[in-house]
């Protein structure tokens, strides 16, 4: 890593000019390069759970299970799930942090300021996927490196999503509560109760999850469609049958099922505004664990609200955790968790393994894979451009 | 049906030797086949829901979309959800009703008892799959004819059923119940939410329901088991990948998740009775759309106490309507419904049609297709021996 990190500073550099602190940040980061780091993560935290399973990796108290290695090896590691407001723990160590890890199930806000702040700060690991809850541009710039456990948890997201596509269709929510509730009543449920096979499924994106939901898509029988930039593999598309759309607006009134598979961008945050809602079919069920914030929040709760959106869940919200007050947690016909989609048991073994891989690079100087970029010698990756 | 009249009525006339009234019903028999009939179709309410859709057939309001039809045709056609107890509306019609049609959502129960009264019954059609609510051997000893629409919502129980499996895999409910309680605890799932993926899920019996199932979950890249009294299709089990497990009880200490999709006989009434459980992985889940009596009740609600059972969800109970101190409604772990995996709008128009087409093929004289025959000619179908 000590190139990158000559790579960095001089990124930082440039980035700063006319700033004072430049040449400081330059010197301190070739002698830091070497030694010991102060490494922060940022979990959410387990309390009563944290000893119920072994293998609870993503959890603040076993905060992926790598302290013994990094203590081994002389590096400082903290780890909290108080993140936000000036006066909370992660604030305190900006200061002097050279890492820090956090997840998106309970991220750690990385604004232009805290980067400002952050003048050791080399490197950010999203242990998960997904890292618009850092300001890209601003790393970028700051000439810092982020990076993702790429695919770590894309079948747990694919699988989720299929399971809310059925929760849906199927009307499960008001049949569960029924049933705790004493009742019996088995119209209330099959009036608006339907097969999946035979619909159209639309996925607005066909990346790494979008690929792995059309191919556990396929045995329903479904018509399948996908918008996406770019055509996927014809091998795939054969494979699924799905349909390439090239413009979204001409899909989005075909879908009885809409699934939201695209990274946050600003391209994309806001997306599903009022006026695209009204494109989609009444009676639409739509599904988004990629990001709460592609969504206008108040035209998916006036949507739910009128029926023209028949159902609608997922596992992300904007902001996270979602306050008590948050109107997807009150409206009509939902189907909402918090975000928990990508942080199966089996999803933290697998990316508390990336994320240890890429430490152990950092240390060592190394390359991560290439997948894993989110920010490279001051550039983003493409889909987030 | 002329024909078969004359078979059931003297295959009724064998079974009840020593009865002074077998020679009356046999000339009632006769006299009854070719002319106009009463017909009591037994269905659940829908109430304020039967506005609502106008595909909702198997309501009671809409009773298959039959009526017009059958009136036209001079029949008689009695449509009620009034099924318990000795001064219930469907008690008040046993004694003259020619066809008795009914759903395994809301079943009418046939007993002996009722079977003896029934002096004109020829007919009992099942509206959907699974005619275990009806005393077969009674019918049978009475020459009746049973028939169900096979068929008609194999993929609806299908899918219900692998929603249910995702359900209970990835810890669907509590992540619900936080969300509408205000509450935001993402290890409150995540300790115990994982992958379906690498997981080993077995099914017990691999008929229709199995195999659509076995099809639908073949992307999941799962290690996929089947039990059943003989091995399916070697071209499905090569594309599905499963693999057939002879004895029960060495199967089941391998599964992760256990769909259960046998009918109820008398061979799988209390299959899993608290020693089979037993014989189950600790934290097993388990999936039952089958019926209810497959399982014994009290066994279950002690698994799933203890943690034996991690997870337990289905639409069967036993009784129907399960009564509102039914102590599946109140275990730890379960994702519970009424019975509704069979009765999607998609299904409803299904068994709608195929009952429709019996009714006109036994007013016509002509064979069902032999698929739906459960009881004929005085012998039960295979599934049921």
């Amino acid at each position: 890593m000590a190139s990158k990190g000559v790579i960095a500073s001089a990124v930082r550099a440039l980035a700063s000019s006319g700033s004072s602190a430049s040449s400081t940040t330059f010197t301190r980061h070739l002698h830091a390069s070497g030694g010991s780091k102060k490494i922060v993560g940022v979990f959410y935290k387990a309390n009563e759970y944290a000893e119920l399973n072994p293998n609870f990796l993503g959890s603040q108290e076993r905060a992926l299970g790598i302290r013994d290695w990094l203590e081994s090896q002389g590096h400082e590691y903290i780890v909290t799930d108080d993140k936000e407001g000036p006066n909370c723990e992660l604030e305190k160590h900006i200061e002097d942090l050279h890492v820090l890890i956090t997840t998106p199930f309970h991220p750690a806000y990385v604004t232009a300021e805290r980067i400002k702040k952050a003048k050791n700060l080399e490197l950010l690991l999203t242990a998960g996927i997904g890292s618009d809850h850092i300001d890209l541009k601003a790393a970028a710039a700051a000439g810092l490196t982020v990076a993702e456990v790429t695919g770590s948890n894309v079948v747990s997201v694919a699988e989720d999503e299929l399971m809310r596509i059925l929760i849906l269709v199927r009307n499960f929510v008001p049949g569960y509560q029924q049933i705790v509730t004493g009742e019996w009543n088995v119209a209330g449920i099959a009036h608006r109760a339907y097969d999946l096979e035979g619909k159209t499924v639309g996925t607005v994106g066909a990346g790494r999850i979008g690929r792995l939901l059309l191919q556990r898509l396929k045995p329903f029988n479904c018509n399948l469609l996908y918008h996406d930039r770019v055509k996927i593999d014809p091998e795939l598309e054969q494979q699924t049958g799905a349909k390439f759309e090239e413009d979204l607006d001409a899909m989005l009134p075909k879908c009885d099922v809409i699934v939201v598979n695209t990274p946050l961008t600003e391209k994309t945050r806001g997306l599903f505004d009022k006026e695209r809602i009204a494109k989609c079919k009444k009676g639409v069920l739509i599904v988004n664990n990629a990001r709460g914030a592609i969504m206008d929040t108040q035209a998916v709760v006036d949507a739910c609200s009128s029926g023209h959106i028949a159902g609608y869940s997922g596992d992300v919200w904007n902001p996270q955790p979602a306050p008590k007050d948050h109107p997807w947690r009150y409206m009509p016909n939902h189907a909402m968790t918090p975000h928990i989609s990508g942080t199966t048991i089996d999803a933290q073994l697998r990316y508390a393994a990336g994320t240890k891989d890429m430490l152990d690079r950092y240390f060592k100087g190394e390359e991560f894979p290439a997948q894993n970029y989110i920010v490279k010698d001051g550039k983003l990756a493409s889909q987030y451009q």
